[in-house]
């Protein structure tokens, strides 16, 4: 099953004067057919697999992948019109074979003797592309190509074995289709944000004098692993950034007192990635720091204030760098105070909450909102959570507090 | 630190024609500086990381990083001519400040204060690139870029930024270059064999009747990750492709008597990938297994005895798949028969033993070779190790027995 809106695909790549789009990332393959790409991917190189997408939402999907992923591609998507090359791995059904002669029928059987390249072959699988093309009227069609993707050599070699297809830049399109979320990427990215809190709570509870950094991330990995077991789903991956007392470089620094602990946190499911940020003190923190997390909770709130479908992703940056100033800090700056986050291929997703991006808030988006400031020689302070967009505003994804929490007090109490 | 061999690379770009090469690819970019590229790489994209190794071994390496990654740099590569771009990233020295006033003045000493870009300015990243080029006398000079990496719109852009150069294909030479490891490498590629050998011990000893897939995963994992954290190293990452049993496709599998537990798995040292499998029973195997088994024992071993330095790879690959044949599989193929090891994008690094590959076996080669036949319906047989080339042969970098270990044997006696 594909994550991808086919109508508002077809309204995107109409605009843009597109037939359609031809997607080489593995992520991109991911969300276009459900499925994953496949270990030929490994080398990041175009052609493992490929996905394509007709502007036209009455034309089918078709993809392009190894006779090796087909049986797990087929499984999540019966429908797909999918076309296999060979690769470098051999395997062979056996059921029914008693002796290395009924294994040589097999193959024989099966159509999988003879044989394989060496890791995978473009060039083939750029000619199932030209076919999956030409049987949908697309010989000589515009065709957008994530080519923030695909690497220079293979986009030449794309070029001179299809030449009669318009090859344009579709990225821009990609990246906004991916936006707007289908239900099922936001049950991901709830499930995904819900085990990393459940990780913070555990980090939270493992905060002692002399707990070490190492001990901190392992704590909030079995919390977000133990989530997702308790509640029936896995984790794909994890990814976190602690930090523990003055020196943000120190990856085995220890609690002591008046430390902070910044936990900025991210749990992946199927490839979809939380992000998500907490601070934590233990015993009373230093007056400046109190001061700059104070400063950090207005930012965050004026950001809230602006989060809803129709502002502009700018006025979010605005009103935070505003906020900020009007708390005198007047050099302070942040590239951006968050962006969307999904399946794409890094942890943070294109829009940006930026000065200089003005796309507009739009339902069904999900968005990490961050408001940061790292100091060396005193500790990292950071604000950062989830946002589903609704139709009237926001709705936020996860429950702990944003408050900087004073973890001796919680002990003690 | 550099894991580049200046005068090796030196030849080979003089061979080729080239002045230098830029390297973009966060891998390629450790490679040759010695230090990680930094978060700005998350996306996949061009300039936030740059690497120019100069032809001529006797003009310093240049480099081109965040502002955010210098100081990791700086320590690891002290040497090193960096140039730094600024990202979305705010982060300050605070070491005497008392007051948002303090902070203030701080931002403004350290020329840390203004704008930041939404992610980073690959624009800003090719001019200091030009500038290392323009210093090193290579303004007009012909210059590799590592373009089975960089995405088709970053090239042109990065083209038009500095069109006097004469861009080329540096990736051929690039991958040449890495096939030789520096003694660093070695270390590297040594402890992650090591590690993943204790996770299969561990894991070996976790088999038992209903013992599931995911638990000696993560048997697996623990036996690895222990043996890094008692020997003072850290594991940068691991994968593990288990499979139990006759259904190759269930990663729910249990533990039931005669089925084949196949381990390919691989620990990762500073990004550097160990690769190796065995193969285990739980109780007596079906015969055909057996048989299977005995014969990828005896490819392994012809494998083997080619495997010396001025034999070429394909003479590997032609040895076992002579001894399948031999062995009465008509049918059986495979693309490769292993391949090199080391810290580029893949865990399995060109060259490849494969048939079309006739590049020449040299010392200090890293490689691992592997006998594999997956049957579904049967389950998966596989050997798989890792061997340094020495002058005269192979030394192998791990002790665990190749042979089809029954687990249950092991118990009871």
């Amino acid at each position: 099953m594909s994550d991808i809106d086919r109508n508002y695909a077809q309204t995107l790549m109409r605009e843009a004067g597109l037939d359609g789009l031809a997607l080489f990332q593995p992520e991109s393959f991911r969300y276009a057919v459900g499925a994953p790409a496949g270990v030929a991917t490994m080398w990041g190189r175009a052609g493992a697999a490929i996905a394509l997408v007709p502007a036209d939402a009455s034309i089918t999907l078709g993809a392009v992948a190894s006779d090796h992923a087909a049986a797990a591609i087929r499984a999540a998507a019966p429908d797909l019109d999918l076309r296999t090359h060979r690769i470098w791995i051999d395997m062979l059904d056996l059921t029914g074979t008693a002796s290395i002669d009924d294994i040589n029928a097999a193959y024989v059987r099966s159509g999988r003797s003879g044989p394989r390249p060496e890791t995978f072959d473009k060039a083939v699988a750029f000619q199932l592309l030209g076919d999956l093309l030409k049987e949908r009227g697309l010989a000589g069609a515009r065709i957008g190509v994530d080519l923030e993707f695909v690497p220079a050599v293979d986009f030449e070699a794309l070029k001179k074995a299809l030449p009669k297809v318009v090859w344009l830049d579709g990225s821009p399109i990609l990246r906004r289709m991916r936006t707007i979320k289908s239900a099922r990427e936001i049950i991901r990215l709830r499930r995904a944000a819900l085990a990393a809190e459940a990780g913070l709570v555990r980090m939270a509870a493992a905060v002692k004098p002399q707990a070490a950094l190492p001990d901190l991330s392992a704590a909030w990995k079995e919390g977000a692993l133990g989530y997702a077991t308790e509640n029936g789903f896995a984790l794909s991956g994890h990814w976190d950034f602690i930090s523990v007392g003055q020196n943000l470089a120190d990856m085995a620094a220890t609690v002591s007192p008046g430390a902070l602990i910044k936990a900025d946190v991210g749990a992946l499911v199927d490839g979809y990635s939380s992000d998500g940020a907490r601070t934590f003190t233990y015993g009373p923190a230093p007056a400046l720091a109190l001061e700059i997390f104070k400063a950090l909770e207005a930012a965050f709130a004026c950001g809230l204030e602006q989060l809803r479908p129709g502002n502009s992703f700018c006025s979010v940056h605005n009103a935070m760098l505003s906020s900020m100033r009007r708390d005198g800090f007047s050099e302070y700056y942040r590239g951006h105070f968050g962006h969307s986050v999904g399946g794409a291929v890094g942890m943070e997703e294109w829009p940006f909450f930026s000065a200089s991006n003005c796309e507009v808030i739009q339902p069904d988006m999900v968005v990490a909102l961050e408001a940061p400031f790292y100091g060396q020689g005193l500790g990292a302070l950071m604000i950062e959570d989830q946002f589903l967009i609704t139709q009237t505003g926001y709705e936020r994804m996860t429950t702990l507090p944003w408050t900087l929490r004073d973890l001796a007090e919680a002990t003690s109490s």
